[in-house]
């Protein structure tokens, strides 16, 4: 299939269409990857995931590329099961997770990219962003922290910054994991339901749940502001988990694939070499 | 003094003249901030270096700003003596140096702006590079190691890089050591034929110096592409030690006066309070 044509409608374009990105016009519930059947698309989840393992394998002996992931989502969209799902068959050489918590007052000390760039991947590395310094153009922009100024200040720092990364070798891949309002309330109902996913919740989600409509703005508005050629969003339905899983994996497997990884050149003097 | 009208002369305006930037046009034996014979002239560094000390303690309280401070130059351009004559004074507390060597193997994996970022000094620190990033686009450009095209991609995210910074709140200095290529020659031989002085002197030093057209050629480039409103360069005379550090001196002590600094708002519970 050609993946190109299928992600075109998820990747917001804005500079291209001239048109402000509305997330009312990506349907949550859509399955643009699905194959078949549930059951069908759950197990080529599974067979990418391990096609995934055996690439980052390459990846990290091809050590001319660094691939950062960043998932963004709202609460309950899904970030902790993407990269359970999709990932959680990759070796841990080579591949590190973040969950991005609020700054510590050394962070504060420095401006907000400081402790994102220090854990960017090396070369060989995967780096997964469970929320990232996109939060940076979210939470302060919701609450009035900053003025509309200052957000398209930060916009320029972080196109600027992921420029730096991808044209010294990194691949960047930013979701956006897209689930509707219904999906959410049902979702926390559970957290809330179960005891033993108390610890995924916080009274605080309901606060933030009641500002929906102002995140869902500032979404709109750093997608289309921060959709650039060298690190486009890719905003990913995602009140189907096993669609959302599907729809990652097929673009980082595709992804992956056509950097044409392959085994550093052996040393000629290996050839024939008997180990004694 | 007027420092700005003092310093027009001294900082490459490309765009703005619309001419590439000539050190041939910048006289290495020029003494734009003397107030007089010699001797004054170095008691007036050593009150500057004293003042510098204490406005860098309230820099230090005030915590609104962070100073980053770049000393460029070819080998004896005087960026040890600078560090030692003008910053000499300051307090170890919330002040730091760096020289920046060859980057390791994990540096290398990263981009290299990356260990860079990772040094910028927190809110009321200063941080003084000994070389810096700048290195990136002179010893690659000399040595032919990246394309013209790698260049002006550098330019551009280290540009940006430094809009970054100075948006978030820091004060970026920048300072070209210009020595004569005679003065370069009078300071090695020095170097030569004095054993305490051997530690800072390697025969590969004489390898460099027979580049020496081709480095202030890549100088000229860089100061005319990276000189920008944010972060100017400043190109300062420097065979004269006296009035290289004079002048930066002077240009720091003024910058950090104009930030009109001062200590945080008191609590005021301490009004009339009595330690028992």
């Amino acid at each position: 299939m050609n993946i190109d044509k299928l992600l075109a409608p998820w990747q917001p374009h804005v500079e291209a269409s001239g048109k402000p990105c509305r997330l009312a016009d990506f349907d949550p519930k859509a399955r643009p990857f699905s194959i078949g059947d549930k059951a069908q698309d759950k197990a080529r989840v599974e067979t990418l995931a391990l096609e995934l393992d055996m690439l980052q394998e390459l990846f990290y002996a091809d050590r001319r590329y660094k691939l950062l992931v960043v998932l963004q989502g709202i609460d309950a969209a899904g970030k902790d099961g993407t990269i359970r799902g999709v990932f959680g068959q990759l070796s841990p050489l080579g591949v590190d997770t973040i969950g991005w918590k609020v700054p510590s007052e050394e962070e504060r000390a420095h401006d907000y990219l400081w402790r994102i760039h220090q854990k960017m991947p090396g070369a060989g590395q995967v780096m997964i962003f469970n929320r990232s310094h996109y939060e940076e153009v979210l939470v302060p922009v919701v609450n009035g922290w900053i003025t509309p100024a200052q957000t398209h200040q930060r916009y320029r720092h972080i196109n600027e910054f992921e420029r730096l990364l991808v044209e010294t070798g990194t691949v960047v891949l930013k979701f956006m994991l897209h689930i509707s309002f219904e999906e959410q309330r049902v979702r926390l109902q559970e957290r809330v339901d179960d005891p033993t996913k108390h610890w995924k919740f916080s009274l605080g989600d309901l606060e933030v749940r009641k500002q929906w409509p102002a995140y869902q703005q500032a979404y709109e508005a750093l997608l289309g502001a921060t959709s650039t050629a060298w690190a486009p969003w890719t905003v990913v339905p995602a009140d189907s988990k096993t669609h959302r899983n599907l729809m990652i994996a097929t673009i980082v497997r595709d992804t992956l694939r056509q950097l044409e990884l392959r085994y550093p050149p052996s040393d000629p003097k290996l050839a024939g070499l008997k180990v004694k």
